[in-house]
């Protein structure tokens, strides 16, 4: 039996409620039959449409009413797992019964600490929200402290930092139901951001990448495997040119040289071989897959996929 | 050591995340003195306001642009148990810290299966959103077959059905955790309603009553007590008569008399007698209290409160 955490992009959940429900059938599926083959499996998510989307409902909210709230990041983050956790759950055990497995899943709420002296904190970089005009923007960094950018033509959008997470407040409780054979879905979104003062955790306006989240689950749960599960079959190089490659196998050396050939773009490869990186050094035998959503198990009995080792470098 | 389900009462959180933030912390010391004398505690919550707070903030959001999804009931529930739980899982932490208690505490995102031919559904009685005039109205009973009803010159409501809770989903989960000494937040707002169909669990549009489901999961759990903190000392029989009094004790033989007298308000008092009744109705030897959230301890040690027995009669 091999114990897997299992990566979801938020990509893949939809836009709507209505979306989410019927698009989750198809990750309940890929996650069923890996337990069906005798695994052991923690599934964690992305949010990036969906905290997006709980953001604005209430940013709009308060334009129409200033007595309607506002909702924080964190907020957001926490009512975004519920949101995802729920039609997850729900549909993994809808599987689960369809396929005579007798187990439960359920959503734990997973608040995730990062260091407070982060470079990231310094350097606000991931998008969220909707675009603004530059009256909007200028308005929103005077009133708010906001940091807008522009981006390409669309117009000007909030940045928040993204720094990685070093610990999951909730890893006891994880951990207790794994043991059980419980299925998990935790770190939804990458887990809410949370700084500790004192006896404290505070809650941080930034968004933690899901992959590193992920990976850092895979670590403190000391998992055999950590399956991210994207848009694609496989790992590219040379993307987009004449010599465009998709890589079956990957190991750590090969991909610190691909990072300093610029291979993996910021906003999507990148996060992710860096995750399973920083996975794979935690102990020699463990193995990373990145593939795609509709063939998780084809990749998991090797048929495609890209599979990363080399822990033992 | 006593097993004992916390019900709090959705009100006690306040309006808007900075309130929630605040008031939060009240109940989270109400709950940690109850652990520090040595009880297991699993905590219940009502989610009235907030869960009113989300479908509002989605449905302003769709006025003002279409293309922003409108929320179901059953998936502003879960957003409403993860932006709820994130913040009192947070402060019992801190509590817990402040106290030196080594434990953990987590929030499950929790579906409670109603009965389909409830006759609840038949009968919509739940008042929930906002208040709409006339026109509005038989436009939303038209296009959205909502039922509306008129609440003494305020204006309409979007009315829902209010049925028994029957089973928790995940109460395999919840035990497990519970066993295993951790602390649980469950059943926020009384569950995401859901209906059996054949391998499946649909969402419906309800609201089980957070009273009811909190006596469920102390049926399910073998509780030994129920405690219903609300914003009341104690029970009141010949409310705002001059001779208006108190109830020390209660006993489930005096409850069906007072409810006979129309002794209890339907939005208020009579759910909350009915649930102990429920609870207390399963073993002889279980104990209810209602009390208020301010004199949980003093209400434990028998000093106010309303204890309420005679499951044995």
């Amino acid at each position: 039996m091999r114990k897997i955490v299992v990566a979801l992009g938020g990509n893949a959940l939809g836009n709507t409620p209505t979306e989410q429900r019927d698009k989750v059938k198809h990750a309940a599926k890929a996650i069923v039959d890996l337990v069906n083959e005798g695994n052991e499996v923690i599934i964690a998510h992305g949010n990036g449409p969906q905290v997006g989307m709980i953001n604005s409902a209430f940013a709009e909210s308060h334009l129409v009413d200033t007595n309607n709230p506002e909702m924080p990041f964190p907020e957001s983050g926490a009512m975004s797992q519920g949101y995802i956790g729920y039609h997850l759950q729900n549909a993994i055990l809808t599987e689960l019964k369809e396929q005579n497995l007798n187990k439960n899943v359920a959503t734990i709420i997973t608040q995730v600490e990062v260091d407070k002296n982060d470079p990231a904190f310094k350097k606000p970089s991931k998008p969220i929200g909707n675009f603004v005009n530059l009256e909007t923007a200028k308005t929103l960094e005077k009133e708010k402290q906001y940091i807008m950018v522009e981006d390409a033509n669309r117009g000007y959008r909030r940045v928040v930092p993204s720094p990685r997470p070093v610990g999951i407040v909730e890893i006891d409780i994880i951990k207790t139901l794994v043991e059980a054979n419980h299925l998990v879905i935790t770190v939804g979104g990458g887990g809410i951001p949370v700084v500790k003062q004192g006896n404290h955790f505070k809650g941080v306006p930034a968004v933690i990448d899901k992959d590193f989240a992920s990976a850092k689950l895979a670590d403190l749960l000391d998992s055999d495997l950590l399956i991210i599960l994207t848009a694609v079959s496989k790992v590219k190089i040379n993307f987009g040119k004449p010599n465009e490659k998709d890589l079956d196998n990957l190991t750590i050396s090969e991909i610190d040289n691909y990072i300093a050939n610029n291979e993996f773009s910021a906003g999507s490869m990148l996060p992710k071989v860096q995750a399973c990186k920083m996975f794979l050094q935690g102990n020699k035998n463990r193995v990373a897959l990145i593939a795609s959503l509709e063939e998780a198990k084809e990749a998991l009995l090797g048929k495609t996929g890209t599979r990363i080792t080399g822990g033992n470098e």
